[in-house]
């Protein structure tokens, strides 16, 4: 039977959004953008770019009246507005109260420790007074409730002594674990409770920023911790009901269990290389499962690697990409630039997809595609 | 060296552009439309978007002087105009002198023929009267010098007897070659000379409409006729010495000599699985090239078809895709849907791109598509 798409308004007008755009393109998807910067990457490319809060009330219930499907490319946002207009019977997904739960790093944890999903131990603390009362339970990550993203609200508390470089702030402590490697697996889930997964993927931090500095996939994990893996993504997503794209990350502990970090129910980071190294890319993806279509094929037959792009130390202002002409020659190397027009020291700029044969071809490639590119003013 | 990208003005806005304008997003290439459509695939899309004709002297020469890189996804245009802003120092890929011989196709083949490229036997007519003294010649078919385009303008005349249903307007009488199949290889080649071409595919024609029907990826063929056809593509696209794209249709004789039929400067219909099954698509290819850029890896590791999806005989007016969510799930399966508002019958109104393990998966998926997918009103 015919059915037309839905028209869909989405609250944030980033790289995320950016791509989702690009990939809806393909099925003729009308997507709208809230966004409160009037030169977001989204702005050009959305069917309707509107600016204001995706934090204010009125200005998400305003901006959802003209939509048949509400969705988000960032979970920071206006929670209530998306309640009352579900309340009022337009679509939203991911759904409202679930985003309420994912918002708050604590409501995550709880949830992921009453369904009994595997997860670092943690004590809840209201203030960095109360890390003295978890002095055994040192060295810990005290991580915010809310408001934290991209390494930002996450410290490490070793011992006594760095307590007072704490947050004074509602959140967790959150047992330091000794890991072995940092995964991902990114599933979807479509209304009809269909649910697929993307091949685990394995992630390396920037050691001071924070932030996802390289990503390899697949994973280099025995077929034992793909499944684990997995299977956690999956049940979750089917335990939470979620209609929509889950990111979950996880630690490889160095004793073989897979522990679940945290997760985020729009794209990922930790998917971008989906485009051009996956038969369905992950934005693809998001918009087949809010859409009631049917999910894509997840699959790959490709080594990739991801490497995010960061404003340099030391440049602020009019973007400049050196080096892209040179990187362009290596075959196999895709940048993804965001069209933001301003770079900052650590401002994720673009990304560079990285297609090879083996993972050691794309570690080299990466190798050689981070000693060209830089993101300077 | 950091350079900046051009600002690109495209001539015209239809599914090609639309094409090369998602692609062009990777690098945040700011590209600019300008189409006779106010409702036009690109419409939303572009960069800007102009409401013009193509075709007209000072549309084109006025549009021309926003931009530093003048570029088109449609070869019928003013190229006066064209050749007016590359005398004042634009930037003008494909360079106008070869729109202006690949615009007619009687030039189009002395080109063939000067250089010693091997085409079919041909005689120029300046009207149907002319024909008669070509009877010996016949079967042939009579192509319109100008104007055609989609198997419009082409007509087969077998015998003196269809004479009268040939075209009164000037052209040539191409001999009608029995042949086996019918190929294409798309190449690129930038300004400093780099060349690279995808690799050869094979075309299934619609019997009546003389349209793509369905396309394969890569071609069943030898590796001597593969070599031929790469071959006969990039020292075409090197003589020319063209920056851009080129579309080099081939036929493949009963004998197993590769003849070409004729070519366009653009992103082509039997290019278009290259966005799913290549390393680098057409579109990114044809961005890189007219800009500068090295060009990308063409491989490809796995088989492809392309479907177009044609407007169903009987029905005119506003859209309806049916079926699109039933294909949908049918693994490796990519419907990509032009924007188009109104179908017409055998309008090109999007095409479904299918991704398999083997040629015989890939057809398995064609034919269940076929009789999935229908483009109504």
């Amino acid at each position: 039977m015919y059915r037309d798409l839905p028209k869909i308004g989405l609250l944030g007008g980033g790289q995320l959004g950016r791509m989702l755009l690009q990939a809806g393109v393909d099925l003729d998807f009308q997507i709208s953008c809230l966004d409160p910067d009037s030169e977001a990457p989204c702005h050009r490319l959305a069917y309707e770019f509107k600016q204001g809060s995706f934090q204010d009330f009125d200005t998400v219930y305003q901006f959802g009246q003209f939509y048949d499907l509400i969705s988000i490319e960032i979970e920071h946002v206006n929670i209530d507005a998306l309640e009352k207009l579900e309340a009022e019977g337009k679509q939203v997904f991911p759904q409202p109260h679930l985003l309420r739960m994912i918002q708050d790093k604590r409501t995550q944890k709880q949830f992921f420790q009453q369904y009994g999903f595997p997860t670092a131990d943690f004590r809840l603390i209201e203030s960095r007074e109360e890390i003295k009362e978890h002095i055994d339970f040192l060295p810990a990550y005290q991580k915010l409730g809310k408001g934290g993203y991209d390494g930002k609200g996450v410290q490490l508390i070793a011992h006594e002594g760095q307590i007072s470089d704490g947050f004074d702030a509602p959140g967790l402590l959150e047992k330091a674990v000794e890991f072995e490697k940092e995964l991902a697996v990114i599933v979807a889930r479509n209304i009809h409770g269909e649910v697929k997964a993307f091949p685990t993927v394995e992630m390396v931090f920037h050691p001071v920023q924070n932030l996802v500095e390289f990503l390899i996939s697949p994973a280099a994990i025995s077929e034992d911790v793909e499944k684990q893996a997995v299977d956690i993504a999956t049940r979750l997503i089917q335990e939470m009901k979620m209609v929509g794209l889950l990111a979950v990350e996880m630690f490889l502990t160095k004793d073989g269990q897979v522990l679940i970090n945290e997760v985020a129910p729009r794209p990922h980071n930790s998917g971008h290389q989906t485009i051009r190294a996956n038969m369905t890319s992950q934005y693809e993806q998001h918009l087949r499962a809010i859409a009631g279509l049917p999910l894509g094929d997840t699959s790959t037959s490709v080594f990739a690697g991801m490497l995010n792009l960061l404003g340099e130390p030391g440049h602020t202002g009019k973007v400049k990409y050196e080096g892209l002409s040179e990187a362009l020659a290596i075959p196999g190397v895709f940048p993804f630039l965001y069209g933001k027009k301003i770079t900052k020291p650590f401002r994720k700029m673009g990304h560079v997809s990285i297609i090879a044969e083996s993972r050691e071809a794309v570690e080299e490639k990466a190798n050689q595609v981070k000693n060209i590119i830089r993101v300077i003013s």
